[in-house]
């Protein structure tokens, strides 16, 4: 093969490894979802993917591999997002509307189907596997509330907030904005649980309820 | 058999049969923590349980009915005392000391290293079997927040808090109190995840959110 030959080949062959590996994580999110942790083998993930399962163990050392990449990648893609925009707040001029706004976005993000249906899937197996639950945290709400913090500690030397202690107040937040749909859809199973006004309402109730709290007067 | 006799044994047979029910309830709970409720078989249980398999059916008629009981024994036993309590906070002079000292005990007792075991596989199970986390809802969580709407309610009223809506404010306190230690614990998997100490401190500081937001002023 000339130099030529093998660096098209190459070119070529990278995306084609990355479609490869973009089938396999969507293929293992689907049976992870459907059978749980325990419920998955890699030979399914590979007969889903159309793939051989000597290629889905090239991509993925094993399945506790495989499986902290789509919890990486689902979480990610929420908090991502939720982290700048919440890095932005620190210059507000309205803090109640931009409050408001971000509670409600986070919200809805944190209220997605899948996002839900992996919560679950990550809690039912966080007794066996609790470095997958570890990860869920750190990168989802442990994210989100570090970012709160650094920006409620920034307000509170303003002198638009009035706090003691950032990091609780910042967790305080997170959890007047999402527990009451989140802990129903948790339980009930239900992954559509409330309806985007009743989503709208519960996260302006929790802006309200913690402003009214720390608010400075 | 005389009558007599029957009667005495029939004396008899009562106590031996509830112990023969709580000895499959015991089983019962330790398998389906153990392997989850897919993994547990009546078999199992059976043998756990030292019992024929036909006893366990003739106490329990099938696995979810079995499991059914073991979510409403546990959660009620944490969520009577609570609602008995709540109820009688309505005639508190001292709001603040009193709420802490519900919020305290509220608080261990949720974070009963079963209780958290049991709420694990329940969420976990959600997706399949919504009626278990339905049962587990309305009687754990549901049923406590129902009863500070209705002290909350009173309490406004007597112009002693400033709300809205009771329902809505209930459901602010319980997870202000319980939100941060359970959802580490539910997604870190660690069954003792807080110290006393620790667990009071939140405790203490969601009470005292609550009332900087709601105290009458």
């Amino acid at each position: 093969m000339t130099t030529e030959a093998r660096a098209r080949d190459e070119f070529e062959d990278e995306p084609r490894s990355a479609r490869k590996r973009r089938a396999i994580l969507d293929a293992a999110t689907a049976v992870f979802l459907r059978n749980g942790y325990l419920g998955t083998t890699m030979d399914e993930i590979a007969a889903l993917a159309r793939v051989s399962k000597q290629t889905v163990y090239k991509h993925f050392a094993d399945k506790e591999r495989l499986f902290s990449e789509i919890v990486t990648a689902t979480v990610d893609k929420i908090a991502d997002p939720n982290t700048d925009e919440v890095l932005r707040l620190k210059d507000t001029g309205d803090l109640d509307h931009d409050l408001r706004d971000f509670a409600r976005r986070q919200l809805r993000a944190v209220m997605d189907p899948r996002l839900l249906q992996l919560r679950r899937l990550v809690i039912g197996e966080s007794g066996r596997f609790p470095q997958l639950g570890r990860l869920f945290y750190e990168r989802g709400p442990g994210r989100t509330i570090d970012a709160l913090a650094t920006l409620f500690e920034r307000l509170a030397s303003r002198g638009t907030l009035e706090l003691d202690d950032p990091h609780l107040a910042a967790a305080h937040f997170n959890w007047l904005v999402m527990s009451i749909p989140l802990n129903q859809a948790m339980l009930l199973g239900d992954d559509e649980p409330a309806t985007p006004t009743e989503l709208n309402r519960y996260a302006d109730a929790g802006v309200r309820a913690f402003l009214a709290a720390h608010r400075k007067r």
